[in-house]
């Protein structure tokens, strides 16, 4: 047998994790009492420390490396194996506001009938701490790792990861890997596994017209251009009541998805009614259908995030705002380019005569996805089986964003998802939460892949 | 003589207002220092009390009377004649803030280079103490009063006058009245004196789109609809790239302005370049000459004057905002109604497939006009000839608005305006103040007027 990995007993790696769930459930609430809020620079390089602690003291090197805006943790442990899984997380978290609508502190961790809370718990620092957990009771069911493992943690993601993509450039070699495990991922409604092989990649922009030196009083609504009106005829331009884009040439790089992607697609759960039911909505956007609506991730959409002009107070006040601001982001599919969007934009506001508008790029992300056929995927999906019992759903792509092109670009590595998460956990809401059941399940499934990767 | 007006020794009265200045100045800053801002419910009842206090002291039997939101002061003096000039004035100013862009605290009264600064000092408490101390500077030269004096001072002008129609209506023998002089009325950048005929109307209107019960992340934009979006294209429903207002019936009820109005307009003088270099622009609103933009004052507006939705902070979020907000006012033109044009924009917002915006009535008024061959307005003219030494600018109908309909249907009162007002006095904004110059001259102006309409 040598140096070859020994056969795992999932049973004793089940009953590891079962053991020591408390141990790392504490070890998540130390984790999640650090705010560690992006977006504000609120604590991330005391978080990046702890991180690099908790790794370490689970036998990984670990370090804290400059990146911008803030330090990435990576940190790597050896294995009995040649083969090398990389695992993606993050360590920072969105903004706990509005705080009066959370039952419990957000940087306090608090469990209650069966669940966990606080702001990050899911997104990700549950998922970061169940990765060590089944890292943990492989290696100690085994004796040792069956495959080097590395992690890197990066603390911008929840503001579009603006220094990942450099960061991965620069540290090819150190990073090099076989696959990834990607920091997102867990069950559907129905307790199925979902395992996703793409993300859409992002644009954020934010648009500023400015129309006069100062406000104006509107009884001169005749005489000086309007801010706010300037920026809303602006925004029209952009896109129709049909939700089609109108900016030339946007639609240039979209490749349309293949027959296989799009039957993954509608095999997904139909998740219309209960969407309607979440969000207080009598229909999907434009009367969609489910399957429609599911079909549609591999169109490019184009949200306005934010609006302000003007006296936004309470009752009436008279003025023409000199001034007003619009906050876009435009979801990309492949092979579409955030900085090739962004100059496209810019160019079809010059073309409509909104000169005076200004554009701020304030970051993107390239979409990514990895092949359905990659033997990394098909084991993810075969533990999968193995561990909830049912089949998983595989989804082509999926609505939102993460820094997954680099990774694909550089590294060449397949990327998976998987872990504790399920659809009604409130990520970036209040009362955040993990389901402790699906912690543990989605601990044993990452064990299940740690132990099946090895072994070739 | 006997009952007959004496005829005024006007020197007599000049040396009377210059003798009093700085008692008059006094009774000013003492009123400034007493914050009355309606918009924000600050002191209200407190200034009435005030103000009905100085009327007192100025001879006037003076009375607080209950009125929607804010209480009105009504006082009236009698005179020797029979005739009634009736002032329309307000206690209540504007909010301060941005409080950072005041030299000196909003509330504290400071005389410095010619000028007296304060919130409110010349919109409108400058305008009430120089009235007063015009009838004080006639009353001692004829040693009464040549006609009866009444005042109706209210504490909401400032938030569209919501109780002024109904207090007109019910109270109009009280305020029974051969003449009106306006709240405000002073003089233009070449210090010639302006007298205006008409006010514009106003609807002011807030207008919510509610799309979800709550935000969603972006990566849901192909899914779930977005409240500023609706929004937006619910607002480009309503006013074109030319300005032109596209709801149905809209222009109805609007006059067009006659000859003798629009060689008016022409005769004023040309702003142009005066309002581009104050509001650090290039050009008019669509590039209208300065005679193009008077003549516009006939023609309705619609603004946007606040806009909200979504995040607004710094950086990027990426939800789709379950509820967006504008505050929107339409300046109307006679005869159009502030009610009716609220309808037709419901009507339209529904005809246009928008039946989700809620449309909340924040108050109107309706144009009012004086025309300009009434003897009181020609008596106006050439009692500013005199005082000024150059004739006046007669415009008839300016930008703005007030509540001068219910004076001119009820009470049938021509409405004037004169004045210590001049243009770069930063009305509603930081820094306003008086130029003491100003001061004396609106002040003669008003004690010539009424020595002159005493006697008939």
């Amino acid at each position: 047998m040598g140096t070859e990995p020994a056969t795992a007993d999932h049973d004793a790696t089940d009953k590891f994790i079962d053991g020591r769930l408390d141990h790392w459930l504490d070890r998540l609430a130390t984790l999640v009492n650090q705010p560690s809020i992006s977006s504000q620079n609120v604590g991330l390089e005391a978080t990046a420390d702890v991180v690099a602690g908790l790794l370490e003291e689970s036998g990984f090197d670990a370090r804290v490396m400059p990146s911008d805006p803030y330090p990435v943790v990576y940190a790597e442990s050896n294995g009995s194996g040649d083969r090398t899984l990389l695992c993606y997380n993050h360590y920072d978290v969105q903004p706990p506001e509005p705080l009066e609508l959370w039952d419990s502190p957000p940087f306090e961790a608090r469990r209650r009938n069966g669940k966990m809370f606080g702001r990050g718990i899911q997104d990700d620092k549950g998922q970061l701490i169940s990765r060590l957990a089944a890292i943990d009771a492989v290696k100690r069911t085994l004796g040792e790792l069956p495959c080097r493992i590395k992690f890197i943690i990066e603390g911008g993601e929840e503001i579009a990861s603006p220094g990942v993509p450099e960061f991965v450039q620069e540290n090819q070699d150190l990073l090099q890997a076989d696959a990834c495990v990607w920091e997102t991922g867990g069950v559907g409604y129905d307790e199925r596994p979902i395992i996703i092989l793409g993300l859409r990649g992002i644009c954020y922009i934010e648009l500023r017209a400015r129309a006069l030196s100062r406000d104006a009083h509107s009884g001169m609504a005749h005489v000086v251009p309007n801010a706010a009106w300037r920026l809303i005829w602006a925004l029209v331009s952009i896109k129709d009541r049909q939700e089609h884009i109108l900016v030339d040439g946007f639609y240039d790089d979209v490749i349309p998805a293949s027959e296989a992607e799009l039957a993954m697609l509608d095999a997904l759960p139909d998740e219309c009614e209960r969407t309607c039911a979440s969000y207080g909505i009598q229909h999907l956007l434009l009367g969609r259908t489910g399957a429609e609506s599911r079909r549609e991730v591999f169109s490019p959409t184009a949200s306005v995030d934010g609006l302000s002009a003007g006296y936004e107070g309470p009752g009436s006040k008279t003025i023409i705002p000199a001034e007003a601001m619009a906050k876009m982001d435009f979801r990309l599919v492949p092979d579409q380019d955030p900085v090739d969007i962004c100059e496209k934009i810019r160019a079809h506001l010059r073309a409509e005569g909104f000169e005076g508008i200004e554009v701020e790029y304030l970051g993107g992300e390239r979409p990514g996805r990895t092949p359905v056929d990659d033997p990394f995927v098909q084991m993810t999906i075969e533990t999968a089986q193995q561990v909830y019992g049912s089949a998983p759903r595989v989804s082509p792509l999926m609505g939102g964003s993460g820094p997954v092109a680099p990774f694909r670009d550089h590294l060449r590595v397949p990327v998976v998802t998987l872990g504790i998460s399920h659809p009604d956990s409130m990520v970036h809401g209040p009362n955040e939460h993990i389901r402790i059941d699906q912690f543990v399940r989605g601990t044993r499934h990452m064990a299940r892949l740690v132990e099946r990767f090895g072994r070739g």
